[in-house]
C-alpha cells in the first residue's frame, strides 16, 4: 500500500455510537467502529467480538444462504484488522455487556497480517518491547482504566477541597535531597536537572495560596531494578501552610481512604478482570493504625526483621508489616539521620523528625511520604550546613522562613504505587502507559 | 533565631476557616491563619488587612484604652508578617468580600522584617528573581486562580466526554518533530530527550481506548526571546481513533468556548483585578470562522503583511488577523513543507495537509494546532525517509499503520497561551507559577 485505500475513508452513513454507550441505544441501528477482538463460527451464524477501545461488543450475524457476502468478509478478518460495522442493538444477556449488534455491514479498513501478540503467553521482554500494542490486551486495558480512575479521584479530591493546583517545574537549578540520583541537561549555559519532587516549590505556593497541590512526572536515576520502582513516575504533592503533622496525616488517610472508595465504586468491572480479590481494600478506613518507627522496629524484628534501629525500612519490612496489620500504616517520627534536610524536629526528641510513611497493606509498600517542614529560618540553615549543600541555590527557599514563616506540611503520593496496590500487579511497570526502566526507554 | 519560637507552636483554641468561607460562619467567633497584607489606622480603631492565600479579610478593632496590649501587637505587625487572628465574623458592607472580623487576638508568628515586594513598581528582573515572594502579589495571585481554573475546566471537559487520560512519557529516546531545539540526558547507557508532546504516543493509547488525552510538561530548548513562548509549558493533547479533521476542529472549538465559558463564569472577581476587558471573551462562541493557508495569504497580506506563499504564519501575522476577526479563527490545508512528517495529505493536494490551527482573538496567537494523522503505512515510511528521519525509532510507530490502522487525528492546546489570552496578560511567564525562560531558570 503507498495510497490510503479508498475504504479508509469512513463514511458517514449512520451515527457512531460508542461501545460502553450502547446500552442507550438498544432498539435502534447504529454504526460501530473498532478492532477485531475475536470471531468464531456456529453453522449459520457469525460472531464478531469487536473492541473499540471502551468495551467489547458481540456482533452476531445469521443467514441461511453459505456465500452471503457478510460471511465472505468475515472470514478474511483476523485479530486487531479495524472495521466499521452496523446494525441494530439488542439486548442479549448472554454477551458480553448485555447486548449485541444484529450484523448487517461490515466495511473493513484494514486486514491486520500476523499480529504479535496472540493469546498464548509471551515473554515479558517481548511484551514490554510491543507496549504500544499489548495495550490493547485486556488486562493491560484495565489497569490503565484503573490509573485514570485513581488520578481523577485524586484531583476531584483535593480540588473540592479547594487545593489550588499550583504546577511545579521540572526543569531546576538544584537538587532536593541531593543528587546523585539527578537527569542532569543542559540548560543553555548552565546545568539543569529533572525535578524528583515539586516540594519546595509547594512550599512557596503554599505560602501565597494557603493550600495548593502539584501533580506531575518526577524523575529518579536510579540503578536500581525492582518491582516498585520506575525512573519517571507520577506523584501527587499537596502542600499546606499552617498544618501541622497531625493534619496532614488526617489529610493522607482521608486521601487514600476516598481512592480505594472510588476504585471500588466504579472499576468493579476492571478489578474483576484483574482477578483482584477485592477484601483486603474494602478494610481500608480510617484511621490507620499510626506507630511510631521506635515502636515499629522492635515488632518487626520479632516477627525476624534484620532491621538495626536507625536503619531505613526495605522491602522486607513491607512485607512483615502487611503480617502485622491488614490495613494501611501510618509509621511516624523517624530518625533524622535518614531523612531529608528540610524535615522539622521532634519537640522534645532532636534525633528524630515529624515525618510521616503511609505503608499499603498487603505488602505493597510506601505510598506516602511526608511531614512538618522545618519553619525556623536559623535551624534550616544549620540544617543545610549539616548536610554539606550550598545556601545559594536555597537562598529563595530560606526567604519563605524570613518572610511572614509559618508551621506548615505536606506529603508526596506516587500514582503508580497506588495503581498497584488497587490492581494488584506483581510489578509497577503494567501501572503507565510507558514505563521508563533501567535500560527500558522504548517504545 | 535559631530554635523555633515557642509562638510558632499554633494554639488549638478556636474553629480554623479560610476566608473563603467566611460568610458561612457570620456571626460566629472563628480563628483566621494568615499574612499581614495592610494595616492602618483612625483614632481609636485599627484595620488589619490579612490574606490566607484564599482571599483577603479586615480584621477591626476599636478600643479606647490608648494601650491597649491588642494596639501595641498591632503597631509591630509588618507587611507579610505570620499571624493567627481570632474574632467574630460580621457581615460589613463596605469591607472587601461583604465580612469583617471584630478582632479579639492575635498571635504573632514572625514579624517579616524588609519584605522586598513594596506597593512601590518593580523592575520585572527584580520581580522574576523574587518570583517565589511575587506569587504573593494580588495580580499574579489571580492569573494563578485563573490557570487553575483553565486547567480544571480542560480536565472536566475530557473526563465528562469520556476521554481516557493515558499519561505520556516525558524521556524519550527519539524526537519527535527533529532533534534542534530538544533538552538531552543521559539515560544510564543512552541518550534520552524531553519531550516536546506526547502525541506519537497518544496515537497508541488512542488505538487501545479510542479517544484519549494527555496533559504533561512539554520542553522547547528554543533560543527565542519573546513574549509568547516558555522553555518549559504544560499542553493537553487529545487523539481520536476514526476522527477526521472536521471531528478535530468541532471538538477544539467546543473546548475553546468551554473554558472561556467557565473562566467567565467562575474567575469574575480575578478577571476585575487584573482589569481584563471581557468584551471579547464574551464572543467566543461556536463556530469559528475557518479558513484554509492559501484563502488567508492574500488577506493578510492586504492588510499589510510580508508573508510569502509557503511561508508559515508569524507573530506579525498574528495580529493582523486580530484586525480581520473579533472571535478564534481555524486556519486549515498548510503547505506540507512547513508542517510535520505525519500530516495527512488533502484528498486532491498532496501538497496541502489535513492540519488545523486555532488563533485567538485580539492577537494572542496560536492556541491549538493539530490535524489527522496518516493513517497508511506506505505513505508513513516515504514520508520518513523525505525528512531523513530514522526507521528504526519510529518501528513502533508505523506498526501502528500494519495493525489495525484507522484514520485519526487529534491536536495540542497550550495552557500558558490560553491563561495568558484570558487573563490579558502582555507576557506569558505569568501564566506558570515558575516560568522557565532563556537564561531563567531560578528560582
Amino acid at each position: 500500500m503507498t495510497a490510503p485505500p479508498a475504504c479508509l475513508i469512513i463514511p458517514h452513513v449512520m451515527k457512531w455510537v460508542y461501545i460502553e454507550d450502547i446500552a442507550a441505544h438498544a432498539g435502534q441501528s447504529v454504526e460501530i467502529r473498532g478492532w477485531v477482538y475475536n470471531k468464531r463460527s456456529s453453522g449459520k451464524v457469525r460472531f464478531l467480538l469487536v473492541r473499540d477501545g471502551t468495551g467489547l461488543l458481540q456482533a452476531t450475524h445469521f443467514s441461511a444462504e453459505k456465500d452471503h457476502p457478510l460471511f465472505e468478509m468475515f472470514d478474511r478478518l483476523t485479530q486487531e484488522s479495524s472495521v466499521v460495522i452496523r446494525g441494530a442493538v439488542r439486548e442479549e444477556k448472554r454477551a458480553p455487556g448485555g447486548f449485541e449488534l444484529e450484523l448487517e455491514e461490515i466495511d473493513i479498513l484494514q486486514v491486520a497480517q500476523d499480529y504479535p501478540i496472540t493469546p498464548k503467553e509471551h515473554s515479558t521482554p517481548f511484551l514490554m518491547a510491543n507496549r504500544h500494542l499489548w495495550l490493547r490486551s485486556q488486562k493491560q486495558h484495565a489497569v490503565l482504566e484503573v490509573r485514570a480512575e485513581v488520578i481523577r479521584a485524586i484531583r476531584n479530591f483535593f480540588d473540592s477541597r479547594k487545593f489550588r493546583l499550583m504546577d511545579t517545574p521540572i526543569l531546576t537549578p538544584s537538587a532536593c535531597e541531593g543528587t546523585t540520583t539527578l537527569f542532569e541537561t543542559q540548560y543553555f549555559d548552565q546545568k539543569a536537572y529533572l525535578s524528583q519532587s515539586g516540594q519546595l516549590y509547594n512550599e512557596a505556593t503554599a505560602m501565597a495560596f494557603g493550600k495548593v497541590y502539584c501533580f506531575g512526572p518526577t524523575f529518579r536515576a536510579e540503578r536500581s531494578k525492582t518491582r516498585k520502582h520506575l525512573i519517571e513516575f507520577w506523584m501527587v504533592e499537596p502542600e499546606v501552610a499552617f498544618a501541622e503533622l497531625e493534619d496532614i496525616i488526617e489529610l493522607g488517610t482521608d486521601l487514600v481512604v476516598d481512592i480505594v472508595g472510588r476504585v471500588l465504586e466504579n472499576r468493579r468491572r476492571e478489578l474483576d478482570i484483574l482477578e483482584r480479590d477485592t477484601a483486603p481494600l474494602a478494610k481500608v478506613r480510617k484511621p490507620f493504625p499510626k506507630m511510631s518507627y521506635e515502636e515499629i522496629v522492635p515488632r518487626l524484628k520479632e516477627k525476624g526483621s534484620a532491621i538495626q534501629p536507625g536503619d531505613d525500612l526495605g522491602a522486607p519490612e513491607e512485607s512483615l508489616l502487611a503480617e502485622l496489620f491488614d490495613t494501611p500504616v501510618c509509621i511516624t517520627h523517624f530518625p533524622a539521620a535518614i531523612k531529608a534536610f528540610y524535615m522539622q524536629p521532634a519537640p522534645s526528641r532532636p534525633d528524630l523528625v515529624l515525618g510521616v510513611d503511609f505503608m499499603a497493606s498487603e505488602g505493597y509498600g510506601e505510598i506516602i511520604g511526608g511531614g512538618q517542614r522545618i519553619h525556623d529560618p536559623g535551624l534550616l540553615e544549620e540544617k543545610l550546613r549539616e548536610h554539606n549543600l550550598p545556601r545559594e541555590p536555597y537562598a529563595w527557599y530560606l526567604d519563605l522562613r524570613k518572610f511572614g514563616s509559618v508551621p506548615h506540611s505536606g506529603f508526596g503520593m506516587g500514582v503508580e504505587r497506588m495503581v498497584s496496590w488497587m490492581c494488584g500487579t506483581k510489578h509497577i511497570r503494567e501501572t503507565i502507559p510507558f514505563p521508563r526502566l533501567l535500560y527500558r526507554i522504548y517504545p
